[in-house]
């Protein structure tokens, strides 16, 4: 594999090099690393948008109609689906995928699906990774769609200069649900399918949930109606995205959640690296004794593994000198 | 926390403690170990049965409809849900949920959502502590759903002693999907909503793509109609699912299953043991001085993550000791 080449054909756009370093990346291909630091200070830190929220409400719609305003004004739009239940990437009923045709079929956009294949997780900064290919082929826009639950998720948001929680008329559970996990990490509300009856109750319900807080340091995440399939709304919620945009990187709060967010895949990346050597200190048959004895009752996993992880950290030399390459 | 009060309570039945201790798991609390450590030895290895599939295929039902037939024979049966779209906890449609609430109502019922809190991962490990702490409670069967994508979730499957694929009629689509990941840990295929159109197309596309493999070592995957709703091809369905977890018992087939579990569990559980300690040798300031570098983009992070590794695994005297506790 020449990586050289791979992250010259990426830097003048081509978008079958950057499908082949995402899949290199997912499959955690040796020497990947190589590219993706050759290519990180090319990146431009284009804006990054993120769509969360429960399968169902329509969450590819929108990142459909959004893409269509963007690809109006001539914008290249890379689309990083997170999320098993997609219609974008494939995961939905064969009706839903039809509508996203038209995205398939523009070169302006780029679109991937993450979490489906290989490693061992590192989801996160694999989709970090992926972001950042997608900047450096020249995509001037990335929208991540994930889907709303589970704390990966919300890791992955993170890395989303504005965050768009959808959700759809309902029962009150909705917004519970939105309470549990997204409250502190949304910018923007999008209550979909708006024509459904309850839509102006699902409002409020969210709006006298967000009055409870009381200091919101500049931005009070406004809540809006959208029907997506219909076209409704969308130019008013890529006017709100624009505006947190811009108040974001205005003000610390940008600094701070990309901060948090490179903390984050840093860790990931550092467990990732340890755990390919954790088990490379062990024999293949010591492993199945183990494994045997654990079966047997004799022995549990988790003492086991703490004996492992010891073991790493006792500092053989042969692991501490391949290490710092 | 007293560990060992709640080790007794879950010994003895006690659902409460259950509860508590597989919250204390997924939240990483302190000397949860512990805990787990002295359950360990008093499981018995009580059937675990894998359901996974696509979202809306159906498979809460199916789950709800072999719990009903388990539940008549009086065995105890403990559900874990690793699947953000389950309407068992609560992840779907008001109308979907309202079916299970049979379920909820029964005490010899214990449900349980994995994966929607806390944590940095490790669901892999996680769930299998969870099936571990019902197993020592006295549930008689256990029932692990995951929703049919990713790494993780064929990961998670690798616990059960018999997994059943859930699929419905419609284009072949499905089959390709259950060709990417799931053939090969398969041992029994659903093809459930049978009264929709094109369900013999699907079973005789399963079929045909299981033709394609020469060799089953003992056991051909069965692949069976069902309408769980209204509860047909449920009892042969629980049939086949005793029959294969028979068959597994009696061949090399599930213990060799079990190792690769526990292989991978144990690689989660050391990742863990080291990702806790990868961020505990650098000073706060250092971190943040470290990430504005990355964010001016004069470092990058898959360096800096190589770096932090590279100290961890020179050996630091304290992180070697407290490792050996």
């Amino acid at each position: 594999m020449d990586y050289d080449e791979l992250v010259s054909h990426i830097l003048k756009g081509d978008r079958r090099s950057a499908a082949r370093l995402i899949s290199l990346v997912e499959d955690e291909e040796e020497g990947y690393e190589k590219a993706l630091k050759s290519l990180y200070p090319k990146t431009r830190g284009v804006p990054v948008l993120g769509v969360t929220g429960a399968p169902g409400v329509g969450k590819s719609t929108i990142v459909l109609e959004i893409t269509k305003r963007l690809r109006s004004e001539g914008r290249r739009v890379g689309i990083v689906a997170v999320d098993p239940t997609s219609p974008i990437t494939g995961g939905a009923i064969l009706g839903d995928r039809i509508r996203m045709t038209e995205l398939f079929a523009d070169p302006g956009v780029f679109i991937r699906s993450m979490g489906s294949r290989g490693g061992s997780g590192g989801l996160s900064s694999q989709t970090g990774s992926a972001v950042r290919i997608l900047d450096a082929m020249g995509c001037d826009q990335i929208i991540v769609e994930t889907v709303g639950a589970g704390q990966t998720q919300v890791d992955i948001m993170g890395m989303a200069d504005t965050i768009v929680v959808a959700t759809m008329p309902g029962s009150g559970d909705e917004v519970q649900s939105i309470k549990a996990g997204l409250l502190e990490i949304a910018d923007i509300y999008v209550v979909n399918k708006c024509d459904l009856p309850g839509a102006m109750r699902t409002v409020s319900d969210i709006q006298s949930m967000l009055d409870l807080v009381e200091d919101w340091e500049g931005w009070k995440p406004p809540v809006m109606q959208t029907n997506a399939r219909e076209s409704r709304g969308i130019d008013e919620l890529v006017g709100n995205i624009r505006k947190h945009d811009e108040y974001a990187r205005s003000s610390e709060r940008l600094i701070k959640r990309k901060k948090e967010q490179y903390r984050r895949e840093i860790q990931e990346l550092v467990t990732r690296e340890m755990a390919r050597k954790a088990f490379s200190s062990i024999e293949e048959e010591e492993l199945d004794r183990m494994l045997e004895r654990i079966l047997r009752r004799e022995e549990n996993p988790y003492s086991e593994a703490e004996r492992i992880a010891a073991r790493l950290f006792s500092g053989r030399k042969d692991i501490a000198s391949r290490g710092q390459r």
